[in-house]
Parts: structure tokens; sequence; C-alpha cells
């Protein structure tokens, strides 16, 4: 019954990003349009940062679901990007499942709009195949806060760890001696309190 | 400690609808009266979409609990209809059970009100049995969400997995290939939002 | 100093529906989906019930805005029906203002999308004019419940009644009498807590 | 500009208990039942303490809306009761204002259930005819809070005072000389906190 | 890994009742006081009903906690009355366990203010000694919605099943057939939306 | 209807703390007791550093109501006191009156407990007498926010202006040239998060 | 008593932006800090689109309160900027009054913060010099819900229209012929939900 | 399956402060300041009060994150004090994790700000290290609720016991006879209602 600390390691860990789609998006409403757009850019900045692989999937981006959110698109212009034709949970995928393997990396980080079916299915599916798995939850988004709460509930259950983008990023970093300037940079463009207090520092140091 | 994911199978599961009754729905102050009637008669359509067998079961429904909401008795017109007696337990009337064990199937999504007693019983039950239980927690109400959280965390506790209705649809759906129109169409049918993102498609793609 | 109720007149009122277009429906957040859906079409059933002339007018439905609500659309298949070019006030589109002043009512309820905006403009032009205005406030949304509290505020200010449909359709309705099947019907499809009590009623009254 | 406080004075008031019968007590969801239910019975209590004239009205009780609450017939037992035959808005009911105005009183407690109904149109027609309304708004109630501002921001915008059964108690006592007993015992019975003062001061005054 | 229902059995059950006292009730915020006065007392009554062995303690009732609120004392004038001389988690206290055990019971219910402590201890004692613990979450208060939280996850994740006075008295009733006039008058009396059921329903049959 | 600001002057204003008694305190449910104490304590800072002429005044607290709060006794040592016998209008009690009219001043800063009846009944007598009134909304609380809401829109519908502590102190302050540390200290003593600022600030300053 | 449409109008209109600085804004809790930085960029870009004369104040800018946003210094770096040495109400210090007065406008836009003070202060200043004063709510911030309800009443009351930035951005506007390619633009770049819609529809354009 | 009761035992326990700086703190949304503030510095009472091993630690204080909250440096003037040089996760300085060998205890209570990072990451090192964790949530703080529900789950998922101030407090006093003057005014000086409670029960006792 000891306990191991499954932790987030930024050489062995991929992102999974899953219909983040302009239509779907409509439909999140357990966050606020800004706060969610804003916890959606970080997590990608912070895959950009660390250089942690990422793969984005789609699902009908010519219909109604509307294409993927045009910022995550630019972020991966290089990555797989996955239009799957018709499985719902994308780990049904087989190019999907590949380009995963093909990271070689055992843990994975999911984020994806609606929580409880392209989040929580994709992972139970990869906590099945013994993936370490963890849930961006405030980059994963659904139809009010009652869903959210269940599907949380089922993820954690079966062995998920629930994170968000803000904890995601201070676990892969683990020393701020690893880069002060680039890592508070991009603390400060996605938290404006803590922007203030850098330019209230700044400034007074500037004196 | 290897996790199975329990996954639904269209195939291998039945819906158990528990005392939604006129009356007793006047009690469901955790879901507004609007989402909640939504919510019960998606899942409803669910079932019907997939063949799902589905059993439904009241408490004195001569009596002030009021008859079963008439859309459910409809839908479900060749369903088995068990009026119990007296057991407040559903899975303490032998027909109920038989009924159950008539389908052959091993996981159950069960639904009803109030989540506490109607549902939460029988849900620990079914575990006792050893089905794979799963439980419609958004198509299930009861006096207040205290109520609801403590129950909820009762039935997790003992392994019931917490979903919701379109959860449960896109999990028994897999593969939207199956069938886009159909399940396409109840998906509008029961989300305002979706529809809303299918009408300002079908404008366009019709320019 | 002393009051006068300007209380709905069935004879002397017009309904206004402002920008229920399908692109815009998903910028409303002060009300879930479901309801919100239920409240407007509500406001149409009351509409046609009492014969009220209803004027529906939209903004850039052929670009991201979105069509109209295709159940207002039909619903009011014979009413005026005014695509402004580009005014935001709906008030500064001569054809909507003469389409109201053809109605030769003095009363107005005025209901849309945004409410701060595509409410509360005309709700003053309208005051301005002499109108008596009502508000018919659920069946009006917004981004978030502080831009509701506020704009709420100014229409109040300013002299308009803040009303909800199912109050429009009690104040218009006067007396029972005047039809209990119809009424009662039509309350019974939109408030799923008053079908409650009419099925447990009838189940009863048949026995 | 001068502002005239119109204080509740129990030798000119009169109270009206509109609708509140057991079914639509089952819309009410802007208050728990548990605290609507002692609400109701408090504003009772105190009408009876001070011997406010009280008039009973109800709409339909032999059909969904259901009796009115046994516990006010039965506090009541003497007072006017009427039963409308169809007029929603009280006051439309000529017994009804015979019935007050038999009173000879120039204040009245307006409670009744749904508030933007029952409540909030006779309180407009009873402002027109130029009485002191006071609106008991803890002992009316409605299907939502949205519903609720809506109405208050109405009636209050007409000139109606706002207040809640214990405010009303307190306005009318004035001075506790007048009965201490009594009217503590009145608040100790619906105020469990209040209660709680009055049983640790009693047993340490035993000491 | 097989799932035992660990079900409430009238006969083999206990309750114990922690410190509802006057000064404490005064903490309690996570419940509006007339909900939590009514959830204890239904507690209470049920423990009556099924003369389920009760046991009551207090701490320091003559100091600012207060005395035991009097209704509890009333309805269990003969049950074990231990006041604690100093122990905060009862369990420490030998007059208190061997009262337990006196009772023969091996199931607990155990309720009390606040939850976090003189609750949770006593709950993570009784399990560690082997009996099943059932918390009687919504008879159980504390300072703010919080604490609560923490305290619930607590003892649920060390085996206490969480429950509410209305989920204990169906699932110790088990079949209304035992009883229909007892326990319906039982939940009418606690429940103000059951009772408005069945009044409802009453008059109708009476016509 | 030229609009005139009736702005709060430190040497025309006279504060009234009405009942904050330890018992009544108990009975304060919308705002924790944190906040409640901090804000009560804070106003009485800003009284004390204006040299504000202030006057306490209680009901019963040899009752249940209990003592005045010491902390408040304690700062306004040699202010008049009126405990009154029996009026719960404090504005009823005729050495009350007196004390105010003593005062020579126009402007009234009222706050007490509970604020639809100790608050808001001698806002409405002073308002009628033609005083300025302020009432300092955090620093007066009741039962819960419905109750307040109702007592505040009461309150401003007479011409009471609504404020808080912190901008009680702001506007008698005016200018910061006039005390910046004794000022400056007082908000940090009761902001926690302006202290923040500052200790930031120093720690830098001193570098 | 007829009312008149006080307007706002892109030719007679200043903004006032009230120190909205670094330090000040650690203290807004009733927005989340996304939500406030994105309502404040958004204001700016509405005056930087109309060519609103605007004008910036600060308080103690090289003290705790630290610097102004960055954002709006840039944004408005030939406006006139005014430290003020002390005065709370900005409207206390002549060269904040006398820089509005060379602006020549009637109308003025107020955002700031704290709302009750730094925003309600100068505003009944204003009301009182005859300006007609529009609160930007959403662009001004304060410690609470609770002291923000109360400053907006008192503003409201004294005749402030509340007005959130993307109503005061639309009722400048008054029609999309101005300028859709530009008004679009800055709607997209502040509502995340409205960029959606752009993005589905541009997507389904192309096709 | 059996389960052991790790409960705080005031011998063998060690309290670990991360990260309580004034900057950081300004991030802390979950709670209000007061009751933040009140939450941390009762915690700090309690090591105080039971004398047990405390160690703090900060990161980067000279920069934006700011100064440790002076009333804790105050409080644990002699404790060991570790500024980190760059770990996040201070589980990874060696420094601290000697210090809290150098205790000797098995059980380690830890607090900080921000909850998810650097609270979440020391628990899940020192449950992987075989110690007995218990997170001090109410002296924790982060973002938002969403995030803390995450971080509890996370925490919660992994063996650690949440608890609270007041919890700690109680657990380790065991039995009021230790010391009823010294335990009772510390929680009097952090729970204003339980100092009502006490003040209203001395000046009974006076008498």
């Amino acid at each position: 019954m000891a306990f191991t600390y499954n932790r987030l390691n930024k050489d062995d860990v991929a992102l999974l990003m899953v219909d983040h789609q302009a239509g779907l998006l409509s439909l999140v409403r357990d966050f606020s349009p800004d706060e969610f757009k804003n916890n959606v850019l970080a997590l990608a900045d912070i895959a950009k940062f660390f250089n942690i692989p990422t793969i984005l999937t789609t699902s009908f981006e010519n219909g109604p679901n509307g294409p993927m959110v045009p910022e995550l698109k630019e972020a991966f212009a290089s990555a797989p990007y996955i239009p799957r034709p018709g499985q719902i949970n994308a780990w049904d995928n087989q190019d999907f499942v590949d380009a995963i393997k093909a990271t070689g990396k055992k843990q994975l980080l999911i984020a994806g709009v609606v929580t409880e079916v392209c989040v929580a299915f994709p992972v139970l599916s990869a906590l099945e195949e013994g993936y370490e798995v963890f849930v961006v939850t405030d980059a994963s988004g659904t139809f009010n806060q009652t869903t959210r709460d269940a599907s949380w509930k089922r993820m954690s259950q079966a062995g998920a760890q629930l994170m968000t983008w803000f904890g995601v990023g201070c676990e892969l970093h683990r020393d701020w001696r690893n880069d002060i300037e680039g890592f508070g940079g991009l603390l400060a463009g996605h938290l404006p309190a803590y922007a203030n207090l850098m330019q209230s520092y700044s400034q007074q140091a500037a004196v």
C-alpha cells in the first residue's frame, strides 16, 4: 500500500489536446469564456516551453463542431494532427494511439472539450493501457458544474490525477533556476494577478 | 492494481428507471425543472435509440407520489413495468430483479428520484451482485445539493461510475459513422446549444 | 405622486423579438440553455395565444450571428420581419419603428439577445417616445449575471417594468374563465412542475 | 421631496394571504421548503398575535393548485375566505376588495404564491388605490431567484415597501414592554438561532 | 475486491448524538438554522420510530457551549446521557464507549456539531474498532462549506458511509408495508414538500 | 431635478452603533463571522480616527441578546451609552434622539444588528426628521441575503445612501495629505490584502 | 416626468480611468483576474477605436498602490495623466477637473478601482456638476460583491447610468455600417465566444 | 483492509509553512482575505500552543513573491527558515528535508500558498517517503475553487488527510482538562462566534 508519487517529468510526458473546436467551445459553461481561453492557451504555452510532444485531434471540423481553435493550430503547426472520421473516444482511432506510442512517453497530459466525453473516454482508455494519466482540468470544459463533478469523480476513481495548467507548469519546471525569465514570462502572460506583482516590483526596483 | 475500463457496451447494458413519478418530481430541487425534464427525456431517447432493454418501476403511484411521467410510460410502452407494493429499494422486489436478470446484461444504467434512496439503494445492491453499475446522475434528482453530494460519494466509494445522459449516449454510440443523422438529431433535440450550432451551419451550407 | 398601474392589456400591446439568432444565443450565459430556450418559446406561445402583434428583427443573419431561431420564424410566419442592415439599436431602423407604429399599440413587450444592448437600447428609445415598456427579462439573455444586473438597473431607472414570460401571460389573461384549457395547456407545456401537478390531479380524478 | 416614514401600525393594517395552496407551493424554488414553511407560519402567528384582520383567498383549490395550507386555514378559521372563480389578480375579485375595504385599514401586508403574479398584481392594484403596501417578501415565493429579482424591482419601483416577517413583527410590536413573553415566544418558535440563545440563557439563569 | 453492501439494519444499529448544544449550534453555518433544526429533529424522530438505541453526549454544557437541545433531551429521556468532563473525541470517554458496546450493535449512526471534530473523531475511532459507520451528514453541522467538504473527504476516505436523515429512515424502513401511516407521518412532518403532496391527494380523495 | 451630492463631512457627522451585542451577533449569517467582526471594528476605528461623535445603544443586554461587543464598549468608553428599556426602533427612545441632537450633526452613519430592524427603523425615522443618512452596510448584519436585499431596497427607496466602512473612511478622509501614516495604518489593520501590498513595498524599499 | 434617453454620443463623451494600478488591482475580488483584465483592456480599445478623449489618473503610484497598468499607459500615451498628490476623490483635484472641462464633453464614462471610492466619488461629483454620467461597471472592481451592490445602488440612486464595456461600445458605434471590420475585430478580440462564432463562419465561408 | 486511525499526536508531529509570502497571498481567491489571514494565524497559534516543531520556507522573497508574512516570522523567530534558491517543490530542497528529519516526527502538517503547487507537491513527496500527511486546507489558498477542488482530490487520492486549523487544534488537544483557559483563549481569538458565546456566558456568570 506504499504510495508512489507519479510526478510529471518533462522528458517522459506527452500532451493530448482533444476537440478544442470553435463550435464545441460554445458548449462550455463551467468556465467563463475569458478564463477558459486563457487556460487553454496557457497549457499550449507550457507545452511549447518544455517542448512536450503534443498531439491534436478533432471531430468533424467541417461540420457544426467547427475548426480547431486557430491559436492551437498555429502553436502546434508541426504536431501530429488527427481529424477523426467518427470515433468519439479518440483512443479508438488507431492513428491517434500510434502517434502517442510514437512519442515513447509513459505520462499523458489530457485536455479537451467536453470533459465527460472527449477527455474522460481517452483518460480511461489510457489508464487501462498502463499510462500515467494527468487531466488538465481547467483546460477541459463542459456543459455545467454538475457534469464536471461527475466526470472528475469517474476519472479520479480510475486513478487519473487531476491537475491544472499552473500545477502542470510548476511540476514540469521543478526549479526556477532552469529558466527564470522564460517561465516567469509565461506565468505573467496568463496570470494577471502575478503580472501585477511583477510590475509593482519592477517599478520599485527601477527607482 | 491494474485498472480495467468497464466501458458501456450497447449490447450488454440495461436501463433501470426508478420512481420518476409526477408527485415525487416536485421534491427534486438540485436541478431546475426545465433541466431535469430535459435530462430524463434525453436518457429515454437514448435508450430507445440504442434499443437498450429498459425496466420501469414505481412506488405507490395511486397515492401522493403520483403516476409515472407520461412521456416515459409512452416511450417504454412494452417494457417491464413493476409497481412495487412497498419495497423502498427496488432490488428488494423479486419481480424487478427477475426482469433485470431476464435481460441477461451485466451492465446497469440506473436513474431515479430521489437519488440517495431510489437510486443509491439499488445501485449498492447491484454492485454487491457483481453488476457493473453506471449512475445517470443528471437524470436522478433529490432535495438539495448537499444530499446529492453525500449520495454521490457513497455510490462512488462502492464502485459505481458516475455519468450523465450525454456521456452515456456518447459511450454507447462509440462512432458517429454508426449513424450521424439519428444520433445528431437526438443531441440537437436535447442540447439547445448544439442545435444552435447545427442551425448556423445548415443555413450557411445552404448558401 | 399618485401611482398609476400601467397594466398589460392584451388589446393594447405589441411584442418585439430582437435578435434571437442561433449564433448570438451561444453568448447567453445568465440562463442555462434549457431554461432559456423554454422561456423564449413560452413567450412566443403567449403571443400566439393572445394574438399579440409581434415584430421580429435580426442583425446580420447571414454572418456569424446566425439565423433567427427556426421555432420563432415558424411561429410568426406572417409577422413583420426586419433584418436590420446595420443598426444596433433596432429603434434606429425606420422599418422597425414603422411596424410598431402600424400596430397602433401603446404598450410594448420587449425581449432579445443580448440584454444590455439589443433589449436595453430599444427599451430606452421606446420609453422616450412615450410607450409603456415591459421587459421580458427571462426571454432576454446576456454574457453573465453582472451584466444583467447593470442593464436591469438602467432600464428600471428609466421607467421600464421588469417582468417574466409567466407574469406576462398571467397579466394578459386576467381571468381563467376566459379559457381554462388553452391557457392551462400553455402553462403545462412550459412549466414541468405545473405539468406534474396536473398529471397527479388527472390520474386521481380518473379514479 | 420630504420623506414620510409610512410605518406599520398594528391598528391600521390588514393582511392578505394569496394562494398559499399545497399544489402551488411545489412551484416555489427561491426558498428551501423548510424555510418557506417557517416563514409563512411565522407571518400567520404574527397576524394572530396582533389581531391583524386577515383575508385569505385561493385560486381553483379543487384542481391541481390544491387546497390552502391547512395550518393557515386553521389559524384563520373565522377570517374572510374568498375562493376566486377565475380572477388571477385577486384585486379583480370584488368580494376580495370589499373584504379589504370592510377592515377600514389603509396599510396592507401582502404575501402569496407566486410572487410575480399572485403578489405583484394586487400589490400594484392596491398602490393605485392609494393604500400603503408592504410586501412580506419571505412569505412569498416563486420559480427562481431571477424571477424574484424582477418582480421585487417592479413592486419597489411602484412604491411598495419590501419587508420580511421578522421586520413586520418588530415594526408592529414597537416596544418589548408591550409583551415580552408572548412576542419572545413567537420569535423563538420561528428563529431556531434565537431559541438557542434563550435556552443557553435560561439554563444559566437557573443555576 | 468484491463489494459488500453494508446496509443499515434496524436490529443492528445504534445512534450517537454528539454535542447538539444550544451554544455550539450558533456556530453551524453550512445549513440555515431552519433546515438544520428540522434535520436534527427528523433524525431523532427516526430513532424513536425504529426504537434505535441512542446515546447522547455533551461537552461542558454548563459553560458557553450551552445545554443540549431540549427537544433531544426530551425525546431520549431514558437514553444514556454522557456529559464528558473534557474529552473532545467522545470515543476517548470510556462511559461513552461502554454505552455503545452495551447496545451490542455493530452499525453506528453518528451525527453532531461540529462535523470535523465532534463527528469525525468518533467516526474514525469507531471505524478503527471495526464498526460499520454511517455519518448523518445533514444532522451534522460546522463553520462553513469548505470545512464540511474537507471533513467529508477525510471520513469517506476512511470508509465511513455518508448519508442523510431521509436516506437513513428509508434504508431502515425497507418496506412501506411495515407501517404506512407511521412512516408517512414522520416524513410529512419533516418534508413540507411531501406534506403538500399528501394534502393535495387527501383533499381530492375526499371528493 | 438637480442632484446634490450629500457628501460625508467629518465635521458634520455622528455615528450610531445599534445593538452589536454578543448574542444577537450569532444571528448574523449574511457575512462570515471573521468578515463581520473585522467590518465592525474597522468602523469603530474610523470613528475614533476622525473623532466622530458616537452613540451606542443596546437592547436587553442582560438577557439572551447578550452584552455589547467588548471591543466597542472599550473603544467608546466615554460615548453616550443608551440601554433601551424596550423600544425596538432606537429612535423611539428619547434619550437616544436627544443624544443625537446634542451632537448638532446633520449627517448620520448608522450600523447595527439586525439590518432590517435595528438599522432600517432608525434609518427611516432619521430620514423623516430630515437627516442625511448613510447606512454602513457591511457593519450591519442579518439572517440571510434575501432579508438583506429587501431591507437595502427599502432604505434606498427612502433616500438613505448605502455605503461600506471603507467608503466611509475614504469619504471622510478626503485627502491622504491630511495623515498618511495614520490612515494607512488603519486600512492595513483591516484590509489584509492592502497590508500585503505595504509589506512587499516596505521590504523592497528597505533594500 | 417625461423620460429623456441620455444616449452615449461618440462626439460628446470623455472617458475617465481612475486608479487602475498594479497594486490596487490585487484588491479586486468581484471579478476573476482574467475577466477583469479583459474588461479593462476592452474599454481601452473602445476609447481608442472611437477616439474618445481619455484622462488617466493615479494615486501614489510610487508607493504600495503600484504603477498604472502598463497596457493603459501605452494605449493612452498622449492623454492627460494626472498623478494625484493625495486627493481620494479625483474630482477634488483641480487638474483632473480642468482636463475634463478642456474636452468640452458633457457625457462622462467612468471606470476605476475600487468601485465604491475611486469610481463612486467622482461619479457623484460629476452628477452634481450636471454631467451625464455612465459607470463602466465591469471595468471597475472592488473587494467583494456586497460592496459592489451597495455602491451600484448609491450611484444609480443619484442618477448615474450603469453600463458595461460591451454596451458602451455598441451604444457608441450605433451602426455596423460605420465600420464592420474594425468593430468586429475589437469584439472578437475581447469576446472569445464571439471569436468562436467568427471562426466557424469563416471556415465554412471558405469552403 | 482494517482501517487504522492515524491520529494527530502532539508529540509526533511537525508543521511545514510553505510560501506564505505577501505577494503570493494576493493570488489567493478561494478564501476572503479576512478569513484566510485568520486561518493562517490560528494555525500559527496552535503550533505555538502545542510547541509543534515548525519549519518555514519561502521562494524568492526578495522578488515579486514578497516577504514572508511578518506575523509568521515573528511567531517562529527561532524556527528553521529556509529560503529556497529555486526549487518549486520544497521537498526538493535538501535543507528543508533535513530540517524535517531533524525533528524526528513522523506526522506532518502542511499548509501553504498556492495549494496545488506549494502544498500538493511536498504533500505527495512526503507521502512517498512514508510520512503521515495532514493538509491544513483552510490555511492553504489558491486561485479559485475549481483549482482547489482538483488539488484536494489529488492529495486525498494519494492518502493525505484533509483537515482544518480547528480540527487540527482539537485533535492535538484531545482533552480540555489539559488546559481550559489557554486553549479556550486560542479558540476565542480566532472564532468570533465562539468569543460571542463566551462573552454572553461571562456576563451572566458575573451577575
